[in-house]
């Protein structure tokens, strides 16, 4: 297989590595316009060819081409590709919009090759785990998820924080609690430096009293990434910080002894056992490209497709539209 | 001095021992309507006196009560101390809503009498330490103060997780930026269990750019008690759960190198050292029990008076409709 | 029951309280020397008589005597107290030698009275939950125990840091592992302002390929207390300085895949879960009480009797004996 | 400059991408006997050559070689080097045993070439921040040295824990505390599944009233890598798990009021604020390498050198004597 690889910023070495050493991947093509890019990328992986145009690239025929360039030329480059028969890897967020994101579906469809959404926390071990405790039941019934995404990192030129970071966690969240529909949301931030937001807050009102909260900021003197998710047996945090406990699942829980009276009686609490369950290491990268490729070769969607690249695009929108409108909230369909 | 305690629930033996240990203080009277309440603080405090009747309390002549009960009795029995012209300490929140706040601080200011209400983070070594920082200009300008209070806790009956949790943050808020308007709130949460909301988010606009959220949380696996407090040279957090480093002033910040180019430029960041100041540990009750006897010996207000209260509840209740109106925002004044 | 309290100091408040709040015990007599340390606790404990006068307390016919003075003057009034045919509680370490520890034990078998000695950690529910998970096999053979228990802390005059701080684990190490015997001591240190060292380490070898260290500071700018208890099933962390997660224990240990080709075959490792058990938080001080009262009232020997008090302090004789000889091993017995 | 590497194993491809990418490196030519080790290279640098004989690289003329094989041969590759007249950087420890390590260094002095040992660590910015503090006197005179390096770990075949872990934390406390003179070690450990020690404690008694001591262990269930440094006025911790916080400087300290009166008068303790400086993150082994091709090109020692390596190795041989004889001192010189 041939992979064509468009921007080669940031995450662009850990996208020619990963592709580079996966065994169904014969060659690696990288592209960008950016002299310094190329020479950095040809200086690490010499065996790597690289071209400044896109349209060469395309001319190449690559089986596939992954789209790493600013969100605001996803949607351009992806089409492109799609238009050519070649299936796409777009890096997260999906698109600038649902417009956008609705046409390359349709498009992924007429065309019938395979869109894949970088959505990379869903491939990490830590999140594999926290899906198998959800959907085996582990945790009774999720009534929130709490998320907090906080640095002191780059601004972004084109985007505010929400587009920058929430996407991590809304794709972890529509993942975890895939049968949970989002109905509205509600948006909060400032920015202080500015015309885009560097700090928000996004609340995700779900249909069946479930509920979820996301905090994002570019400007916290601490680095903070870390879930709770609520359930009605058990709750669990996850600290992606920790190096050895990431998760920890807490028998403790809220009993209430009478459902009847419960706006008299004392909802109880019962507080037992903590258990920290093993996590596997691979690299999430890795096995993301391993499910792209596998999903080409048997003609199937990926795990991360576009279907869920859009649904984290409509509650950034959504999350965008709110924050401007002062917390409003927005509906989702 | 002599010093009349109504209510002997689970912040009443801290009442008692602070006010019996006070050296102005002579005599400590309590009242509860609950027999068991009475044998506990008996056994422990034998030389306190104590009464089932707020009436007979009331006719002991003591210079000043404390007010220990359930929110929604503050007002009336504040009322009643007031009318009779004595001193009232009353618990947080000071009243169940703005009205019954105006109506007993006219009353007061009539009767020419103190009325202390007891925030009681306001007088713990961290909270004044972070203070000092603020005021002594070490942070710089105030952007933002983001506070975590999240536990798993006993549901209260009468009131949701706003009212039992947010009134410590939002009363640390007022005294630390308190040259800062507050003008608008909003709010979002989720009731779990019952009609009063058990998680809740709230958003507070200022008016002078400056933002402050604020997670409370009775369903909380673990107890999170924490703030980001960021201005434009230092940032700060607070986290009140660690025993030796409370509080972490962060050299790092961001600087501008060029205000017209703020659109193009990319933000720069520098990060710096870590400085973590020794915090007094003095306890708080005790340091707030002086301050109340101290500001009626020279007749001047209290540090934590009616109108700090008053400011507090005007956010609650602000918070309360915002949430009931799925995050509208509603103007404070 | 009457309890008579010699030593007022640091301890003392906690022993009157715990001694006052027993329900056998109706009346508490207290001893000291220093009139401030008796004013301290009359205005704490109103309900308590004093005295400064030990031949007095003797006098009073109390049914235990509890003696919380300095170490060294331990001997002198265990040893008038069991002449008396009372029963007496002595703080930790029981004795300065071994010496005065047997003379004790042998009285009190003359007189048939009981000694407890204060191995409070005994009584925690943490040390309680590792003896339970020891004995019931959960952690395989114990092969190692390693402890920390370092601070900033106050000098002692009388004794170096290995008399002071190390009791505390040489007693939860007895508790925990009953069954293994130890047989010679190392001990290594520091005396860096006068001439009781203020940093110490104690090698402890067993009888069956079992080892213990000890690491014990006066001098450290961070409290840590943790141990490390290592077994051929599973291994144990206990971090008393954690609030909610004490015990820790791994799931992960050392596998051996042939016990013939040791030497060659590489050691393989199984890294799993981690387990954090819930721990009682009832005050150890008020469990020791009812233990002291219980064996008293039936006639057994307590928990924390004269012979672990014994053991304890033979390994802190030998490590004296082994630091003056810059290590050298002495054995036990 | 052309580089031979023997030796690809665990830090074989951190040195070749280390010399490959210092660019004063012109050629990296690896060597291995195992083909697995040959191919993994040769799949991640594609532009590495390679070779299975020793013979072969030494004849390629290259300006230095690098020894980083297990440490029993360490010796016959180094000494064939510099018999070559080449210099050579050898992995921690230098040598498996001092004379090995004495003949090395007459023979690099013989033909005038240098020797670098890889004390990777004292090229870390954590290490350099700490030499800073203490060459500074921000500490004071350095009283005690404290250091815990304990994971679960691979068992090495060749060497005990000691020659393992140990040469990692003896050359910092070695870089750092560079003017005092260790004069004799005590050691002390078990060997719980074969014939060598998995665990150990090492005790370095100093001319000045200084001490330092070193836990290592292969059998812990939890990574543990932190220091202690003790001085008279300020103390440091050196945590090395910590991302952003790896070192803490306490202003809390030991004062004494009265030297004259130290028997009697209580040790008075002050505590005061944390202080906690900025790292700098450049990769140690690039700065390492850098210091040897520098080193090389103007003719100078490098700052990890020969008689650096001796002084770990001498303080090795003691503490594997003193633990085959039960903690007995074993002097050094």
């Amino acid at each position: 297989m041939k992979i064509g690889i468009v921007g080669l910023g940031y995450w662009g070495p850990n996208l020619v590595r990963n592709f580079s050493g996966n065994e169904s991947v014969k060659e690696v093509i990288g592209c960008d316009l950016q002299e310094g890019r190329l020479k950095f990328i040809q200086a690490r992986f010499p065996h790597v060819s690289l071209t400044k145009s896109f349209d060469d690239l395309l001319k190449q025929n690559c089986d596939a081409y992954v789209i790493a360039t600013p969100v605001d030329l996803h949607y351009s480059f992806a089409k492109r590709v799609l238009e050519s028969g070649r299936h796409v890897w777009v890096e997260k967020p999906f698109t600038a919009n649902t417009k956008q994101a609705i046409e390359l579906i349709e498009l992924s469809e007429k065309k019938n090759v395979n869109i894949f959404v970088d959505h990379t926390f869903v491939y990490t071990g830590a999140v594999r785990k926290i899906k198998e405790l959800v959907d085996g039941g582990k945790l009774g019934d999720i009534i929130y998820f709490d998320s907090v995404r906080v640095n002191l990192g780059l601004f972004q030129h084109d985007v505010n924080v929400i587009w920058d970071l929430a996407p991590h966690d809304l794709s972890i969240m529509d993942y975890v609690i895939s049968g949970k529909k989002a109905i509205g949301v509600c948006a909060n931030g400032i920015a202080n430096f500015y015309n885009h937001e560097n700090i928000a807050y996004i609340s995700v009102y779900f249909d069946n009293n479930c509920f979820a909260h996301f905090h994002v900021n570019w400007t916290s003197p601490v680095k903070i990434r870390r879930m709770l998710i609520g359930g009605t047996k058990k709750m669990l945090m996850f600290d992606d910080m920790e190096n050895s406990e990431k998760i920890k699942v807490y028998d403790s829980g809220i009993e209430m002894n009478n459902k009847e009276k419960i706006n008299e009686a004392l909802v109880q609490y019962r507080i037992g056992d903590m258990h920290s369950p093993k996590v596997n290491q691979t690299e999430a990268l890795s096995l993301g490209v391993s499910e792209f490729i596998d999903s080409i070769n048997k003609g199937r969607k990926p795990l991360t497709n576009a279907e869920d690249g859009l649904k984290v695009v409509k509650i950034l929108e959504a999350a965008e539209k709110s924050i401007k409108a002062k917390g409003k909230m927005i509906e989702i369909n």
